[in-house]
């Protein structure tokens, strides 16, 4: 029961500078020589001349004729002069190149008469003119492309032009990425209870070939130390960088140091990050060699933080500061002191405010990555971010994209998922960045600004009606209009056959029942509370009252996985999960949208998809919606 | 001698639009199926769902101890109790499944002891803490990426974590790209006097793989009309695109818009674009076909226009709007009205100004594309920008690399082209952008704070000084440091050989004797001028002294062509293209940089570039130069 305890806790740019240091010396960028035609997006290892001028020829620069201008010289409007064909006039287009001893071209319009006898000219013409003389593009020996320049388009039509053939590339870096752990399989293997698959070395490998680089993903290695050494070998045989994915779990990290500390040197084992805490860094046969945590979003980010600067290295680059934009924050982010944390971030402008909203932060949430616009740091002594304060947000997306985004806060339902998928498949840059925070919160953001619209399901307790009381009361100075998205069933969630028998909103008061509930400020929580009181049934009675989910998937997975007996909400949410469902009533799911941003081109595309007859009938396939006001706005 | 006149010149809007509403029914987007692994920046081609809950089994969110929450239960500091192994306690690492019938983890260090009966507890747990419930990141069904999404690294882990295999996504849009004319040759053929060589195929299927597409170059097709018909029929069976690159000359667009009309429908000839006039859009069986211009400049810009947006339709995608900059021009921008006009330009930051300079305007300056940081348009109905105007740029650098770039403005010199090369050889992102615009032209544009520094070598006749007296005179209220660049020899450049046996500055009187000049306000133009005046040479006696070119280069061009015999210049000039020099005289070639500016990082590391010997040595090198005082700074 020995645990491996973090012996050094250096700052994780002290072991990334001392490994380079070190390595920086025997590992160095490769240069090789590849056609012109193939090297889109590669790196210049050398400064590359040209080869030939160009024009390579003395050309016209028109439709016209070519002349000798010394033949021309004295003509005017008063002494026309005919030029007779091929001896001192010949036609000549565009990029023709000028007959033996002709200096200049007349243009087309400007020649008076022609015929069998030649052209009538008016006036003279002086040497060159209308011609492209030799080198007017590029001259031989001229510098086309620094060194360590990534080459695009219009860098290869130079360089044919300049009659360059071969260039001298930085090779991509070779990237040898090691999957380790005996319950790690690969994507395309079934998994039992215990497996996890592997989609670090897939998102390694890609990463690797946006930067530049090769990856080439080798197979599982179990946690056989002799297996691991083996392989960490073969890749220091054959490749520049050497990643190994593993973790501290099992004590892994421990032995793979040691066999590090076997053939190398070890430079940094656990850094003051978070997420990615039990990085490595070292050398194996003199190659760099970089172990990465194996949670999802710390193998991400310690990728970008460790691997980066090695691939960019090998390509004679230095990694590329990421764009950053000062956003302002809708919610406090605490965070751990002594170690630095990386907080993804939706990001959305609002009005004239660029705002974020802090993801989920558990290393594990792959979706988090998939959903962040954004990384935000923060530094090691400090301790979060205050509500409402600027900071500086590392993008993930282009910024042209993220103003495209309509911020939506509020109740999660599943029709606002299609709804943003209906949006995007318009084929434009318009999205929904939906956070979800339940009715009551939805109303908030709007109040502060920070959102475009609110999805809200709010009972009036008082007149059983829904929403425009609580706008009224909550948001009284503002004009909001509400626009209708559906009704929708709200039921019991159970288990598929529903073995407990369970039939009414009064059978969760059975004894064993477990419940699982919404949070507090949901639109579930209220209708769930306005029904316990219609039928004076008390909360303490039922099991589980005060276990909290956040969205209606997440209760009708606490059901199926069998972590809870019944739950409250949608019937869409149940269908997904192939439970069984109790309707129990109806409830008005509307938009609340400021009406200042009705006019705003997104908000017009978002509407136009609402009052659309395929986003209705993918609606309707969901079950249990009814969409009879649908795009509706109600008074 | 008929030439083709453009019958039809609607705006290039209306043909784009008319030719998509005609052929977007039956062109549309198609899908495949490929392995998840291999989807790195392809289009989602439907929205993709969780097959898989993740994770799949509840886990462990912590290192430590699996027991059943029951057994907790009335458990305090003041009543510990044993929990014994394997029955209700198992020790666990992040990520163990959760045994039979246990429901929480207790933390390591929550444990008061732990020995053979098992682990002291002091406190209970409830159901579910410290357990990362099934879906708790990714629910089966839950939608992970919409339609029309380019898949990212993080993507892609998602959808192995959630168990996609196989994702649908566009299939790349296939462009056949066909160069055609008798003159047209492949990139590694030797070139005859009229031959071009194709660099537009490469750079057209560059630009489609950087969209998303596939593009296939053709052989070239010669002007026979029935070879150009066998390729377009051949192509329009096999690619969803068909690009042909032509132009107007030898009436090649009059027979091919035939083809087109033969063959399907003609929907635009000629548009009022500059560079860029004779495009073609047309039909040819049901397959959009786009005609091309010949010139480089022409072909970049019509290509942007008219086939992005088909390789974005048949991805699913509208084109991305470019990301622009507001910046101001240094320069008067003429355009002829009544054509759209697509103006190159450098972009630097000076102070807190971005500035724009244009670049060479021809459409066959292959070099101004490559030099380009941006677009400027000019609409068709305006005559141009005012010089100090606002403009908006779409930018083809990344914005974040424009901020690093200094901006030098005046004489030109191959030292500054090797400055250039060693800065972007430290690994930076630090460049120069330099315009040609002679000595003096270099100190106005620090007047008017459009350059960080500029390249001077002006002489002054009265003292026989350099530099300092012109910027006292023109720049008197302004603190500037001189760092001296090189010394640099002027001499007589003549062909290889000297045939005409000049010796001294006086020969260039002699009869026949061709010259080629500097232009005005450039430091070899006053020391000309100088050196006469003591000579008491005039002018009047010189032919071709009004013949000007703007760099050394070009000078030398001129006489290794053969159209002129003698130019004044430099000898690294002459040097590169094989000619003879015969010096008279060594100039000063300084840096005039503003004092405020030398405290910026870039500049910075361009006086350090400056100060290194390998910087020094490539000077030498060149030829022509003394570099005594290379980097000092001169009183």
């Amino acid at each position: 029961m020995q645990r491996q305890i973090y012996l050094e806790n250096k700052s994780w740019q002290e072991g990334l500078q001392l490994m380079m240091e070190k390595l920086a010396p025997t590992c160095i960028p490769v240069n090789e020589r590849i056609d012109v035609r193939k090297t889109l997006n590669r790196i210049t290892g050398e400064l590359v001349r040209a080869e030939r001028s160009s024009p390579h020829y003395p050309a016209s620069a028109m439709d016209g004729y070519a002349v000798r201008s010394k033949d021309t010289f004295g003509v005017s409007e008063r002494e026309p002069r005919w030029l007779g064909w091929n001896e001192k006039a010949v036609q000549v287009d565009t990029g023709d190149p000028l007959p033996e001893g002709m200096d200049a071209v007349i243009m087309l319009e400007e020649v008076l008469q022609q015929g069998e006898k030649g052209i009538l000219i008016q006036s003279p013409v002086v040497p060159w003119d209308n011609v492209r003389s030799v080198g007017e593009d590029i001259v031989e020996g001229e510098v086309l492309l620094p060194v360590n320049h990534r080459i695009r388009p219009q860098d290869q039509g130079a360089l044919i032009a300049a009659g360059v053939l071969g260039v001298n590339v930085r090779r991509k870096p070779r990237v040898g990425i090691l999957p380790t752990g005996d319950e790690i399989r690969t994507p395309d293997t079934p998994l039992e209870i215990g497996d996890i698959v592997d989609s670090n070395s897939t998102v390694i490998a890609s990463l690797v070939e946006e930067w530049g680089g090769a990856g080439k993903v080798w197979p599982i290695a179990t946690d056989r130390p002799e297996e691991l050494e083996k392989a960490l070998l073969a890749m220091a045989n054959s490749q520049d960088i050497i990643v190994f994915i593993a973790g501290s779990s099992q004590g892994r990290d421990d032995y793979t140091s040691r066999i590090i500390e076997k053939y190398g040197t070890l430079y940094l084992h656990g850094a003051a990050i978070k997420p990615g805490k039990p990085v490595i860094l070292g050398e194996v046969k003199g190659k760099p060699a970089i172990g990465i945590p194996g949670y999802p979003v710390s193998a991400f980010i310690t990728a970008q933080l460790f691997l980066e600067p090695w691939v960019k290295y090998l390509l004679g680059l230095i990694k590329v500061t990421p764009q950053t934009l000062e956003v302002s924050m809708t919610k406090k982010v605490f965070s751990t002191l002594g170690s630095e944390e990386f907080v993804r971030v939706k990001v959305g402008k609002v009005g004239e405010r660029w705002i974020a909203t802090p993801l989920s932060r558990g290393a594990g949430v792959t979706m988090s990555l998939v959903r962040a616009d954004g990384i935000l740091r923060v530094p090691r002594l400090q301790e979060g971010f205050h509500e409402g304060e600027t900071v500086p947000v590392e993008l993930l997306r282009p910024v042209e994209e993220l103003g495209e985004t309509l911020v939506c806060i509020g109740s999660h339902d599943l029709a606002i998922d299609l709804l943003s998928s209906h949006l995007k498949a318009r084929g434009g840059n318009e999205a929904i960045a939906s956070a979800h925070v339940g009715s009551l919160g939805g109303i908030l953001a709007l109040r502060k600004g920070e959102a475009h619209f609110a999805g809200i399901h709010l009972l009036d307790p008082e007149t059983g009606e829904y929403n425009r009381s609580y706008i009224e009361r909550l948001l009284p100075e503002r004009d909001i209009a509400l626009m209708n998205l559906v009704y929708r069933t709200q039921g019991l969630m159970v288990a598929k056959g529903n073995p407990l028998n369970l039939t009414r909103l009064e059978d969760l008061t059975l004894p064993g029942i477990r419940f699982i509930n919404r949070q507090g400020g949901s639109g579930t929580r209220v209708l769930l509370d306005y029904l316990l009181n219609q039928k004076e049934i008390s909360k303490n009675d039922i099991l589980g009252y005060e276990r909290e989910e956040f969205t209606h998937l997440n209760v009708a997975v606490a059901v199926a996985s069998g972590a809870a007996d019944v739950g409250l909400g949608i019937q869409s949410a149940a269908q997904s999960l192939g439970l069984d469902f109790i309707p129990i009533g109806e409830e008005r799911y509307d938009l609340a949208i400021p009406c200042e941003f009705l006019e705003d081109l997104k908000m017009q595309a978002l509407i136009a998809v609402v009052h659309s007859d395929a986003f209705k009938e993918d609606v309707i396939k969901l079950g249990g919606y009814d969409v009879r006001d649908m795009g509706k706005f109600i008074g």
